[in-house]
């Protein structure tokens, strides 16, 4: 079930696609080529036929023509994941949700929104900002909200506000065959059946594709941010453990380490020590604020903290958090023509210092140099390699590093990916994390709601030994690619 | 699949748990008869025999065998269920989980627990009290561990801390042909494929049986209780609307209407007006609670809110909550020897007034009496009916206003049910809330999970035309029950 059926009819299948849609079905190369990638440094592969639906009766008219002829059917959203979740592997149908942008329906006292699977995150924030309320979610690309749904986004707040299986109520869905289905609602919790929502939820596309999603909204926060650098990465983290026990509302708190302050420092300057350094923001208004903080000082001082320091209004803020935001940017342009090649594990809070000071070590012994980046309220880090796509030596370094970081992120408790999705990266890692058991019942929920193999074939699941390897990166296939959001 | 195969070898099975088991296998009518109900109305169903498994190679024992006699296995935690879910509709194994009742670890620095599914949750919350965390689901009852992830359980507290769904971190799972899977793991979030732990979360014992379950823990909140009535049912609903978008950090609002204040002032007088009434519990220090105190009088006064109360110290907000506790069981006492029967919809909080005062109106029609009582912050509530078990008519009557209760939900945009599972009870409901492709999509699954439709027979889908109708509760068949807590 992880392939197509042999012999798709493409030309059957673009013969009706075109009949459908008319110039909304695309054949141009610069359009497949665009549809070939994303940002990744995984190795592109054309689609067929790129179609651009416009309503989900059009999703399900080609969901119909692919089965008929047997072809791939592969969602594409934004473009911005890192994982190849996107890459047409096989070839086959890129279906392209740009088209798919209205926001049906905003419902400021439910706290729910409607969208459809192409609206980008971005907009529908700007959209919402006179109600008060905000979708939190934010894997710091303008990813689409569909392509969200598929991977299981998360990212710097969803310390606070959960992430997309948390915040996702409901889902119109088209199946393998066509048929068009609602999943959850509008009502904030139900016991009625299985959970097909968060089935769907970071199924990748392999289940069906996503047309509507109904998001839970959360009131705009008052927030307040702060820094401190710390003597160790082990210090840093009790840090943030002995905050998130004491119950403080926390909204974000994200690890730079200290390789990656010192190009901060080099482009942004904020007065910080070359140190393992806390990002933080605290939910409440300024009264709630000034009753906590004297509970952050204290324990960021017991941990040996320095150089603590609150932001001062609206302007200070915004620069502090953009120096989080483009610091891997800054990092790639230190290294002309490089690629960025981000891990994304997540282990439990308790075994997060020792796993990232052994990728420290790791790093230490690289000759590609790498910064580590990290969510770290849910135990989430990016180490994240500056490599130069000229050197094959240097992605099979990489690619080794890589390999060590996850196989000690499960080996803690943890997962070969927070946040990124399993895409063309993970996949052989999938067994290893959840068992050949618990991988066969996701082969059966597979082969149950796509019996032909035809959504987004080649993800997830590992390769079976007689699978097409065409989608296997080659070591020179590296694209360069723009620096990763994490 | 929404029943057994025919034919099943209960002989052959008994046996072989015999010898599987000894003593801890039992088909003494005694034992058998304390399986065969659970705390709701619905008609009890004998199993043929009941075991009593301390591992979990016992329990894949157990799986194996009712595969082998093409017998039904039904899981049994603390009899708690108020919608039939434990009773085994058509005989077979009664799995009982109270031998499963090891708390296998708890980490205090990841916030986790991992536990037996058998564990009750109020032992489970005595051993943590000393890590200053708790595992805050409440559905009421002192239920299982496991039986709260079958039916998928919330309760007054869910507004601030999710449900099972968002408080499972992973299971340990038999599934039906005898395979341990362990799904979800002791990160906070992963993107790693299918949530196969959500999948089972809510299945009711249906798709596997639970085994272990990984619990995310939370900080013991500093909390202060405040009560106020309202001239209307929407002005109460209302305040609860406004009180959340202003992002105020609120624990638990329970709705207790006019009828039910007046049931508590009669046993319990808290000195409150018999008027739609909220409970309140508010999170934070005294420090924050005073910086919030005057936002929330506000709110409540705008709504024309009187009697507006905070409560002072432990003791009058231990007897404050205890009335929420105990009112209905008081209710039912006004009315000897009649049973509950509580609805248990769902509907957006937009909806939550008018659905609210149109079931008051049912009421108002009906002879037997009925309170209404919610977990309004996620628009879930209970109307509760207290009906004469000796007279047909009422029991008729509860169900043709239960039935208008569910449409008019569902028309809302709502669910069926909230927290009480689908049971025996919602079955006639499932295809109306879904569609019938998207139920077509939910037995996918279990025939991939369950191909011999062993597992829960007869529970959540609605019964197909050739079944056996035996689980259908007979008029004269209800059962003394205990008041139900929700």
């Amino acid at each position: 079930m992880n392939r197509p059926l042999s012999r798709p009819d493409a030309a059957g299948a673009i013969a009706a696609l075109g009949s459908l849609l008319g110039d909304r079905a695309s054949t141009a190369t610069a359009i497949r080529d665009h549809h070939a990638r994303d940002e990744s440094h995984h190795a592109a592969h054309l689609p067929d036929i790129v179609v651009f639906p416009e309503t989900i009766e059009e999703i399900a008219e080609i969901a119909r023509i692919a089965t008929l002829h047997r072809i791939a059917l592969v969602p594409f959203g934004a473009g911005t994941g890192l994982e190849g979740g996107a890459i047409p592997a096989f070839g086959g149908i890129s279906i392209d949700s740009s088209r798919l942008d209205r926001i049906l329906e905003i419902r400021p006292d439910d706290m729910i929104a409607r969208v459809e699977a192409g609206v980008r995150r971005q907009t529908l924030n700007a959209t919402l900002r006179d109600t008060g309320l905000f979708f939190p979610v934010d894997p710091g690309a303008d990813a689409s909200i569909g392509g969200m749904v598929g991977t299981g986004a998360s990212g710097t707040n969803a310390v606070r506000f959960g992430v997309m299986r948390e915040n996702v109520l409901g889902l119109t869905v088209v199946t393998a065959d066509g048929k068009v289905i609602r999943t959850g609602g509008l009502a904030r919790k139900s016991s009625a059946g299985y959970d097909l929502t968060r089935l769907f939820v970071g199924s990748e596309g392999t289940l069906g594709i996503v047309a509507e999603v109904t998001l839970r909204l959360h009131p705009i926060p008052d927030a307040t941010s702060a820094v401190a650098g710390f003597p160790t990465l082990a210090a840093a983290v009790a840090t943030v453990t002995d905050i998130k026990r004491a119950g403080i509302p926390i909204g974000r708190v994200e690890l730079v380490d200290d390789s990656l302050v010192a190009v901060i420092e080099r482009h942004s300057p904020l007065g910080l020590d070359a140190l393992p350094t806390l990002y933080f923001e605290f939910h409440g208004t300024p009264h709630e604020i000034s009753a906590i903080s004297e509970t952050v000082e204290e324990i960021v001082a017991d941990h040996g903290g320095t150089n603590f320091r609150w932001m001062r209004g609206a302007e200070e803020t915004r620069k502090f958090w953009e120096t989080r935001r483009l610091a891997l940017a800054w990092a790639k342009q230190e290294r002309p023509a490089s690629v960025s090649w981000p891990s994304d594990v997540c282990v439990p809070i308790s075994k997060l210092a020792e796993v990232i000071l052994a990728t420290k070590a790791d790093i230490a012994t690289s000759s590609v140099p790498a910064h580590i980046v990290g969510h770290v309220g849910d135990g989430n880090f990016h180490c994240v390699f500056m490599l130069d796509p000229a050197n094959p030596a240097e992605e099979a370094e990489v690619a080794r590093l890589n390999d060590r970081i996850v196989a000690r992120a499960i080996a803690a408790g943890g997962t070969s990916t927070g946040e990124h999705g399993v895409g063309l990266g993970k996949r052989a890692w999938i067994e290893t994390e959840h068992g050949a058991d618990a991988l066969e019942v996701m082969r059966a929920v597979k082969a149950a709601l796509d019996p032909f193999g035809l959504l987004n074939p080649g993800k997830i699941f590992p390769a079976l030994p007689e699978d097409d390897q065409t989608d296997h990166p080659s070591p020179t296939s590296i694209r360069g690619n723009i620096p990763p959001c994490v």
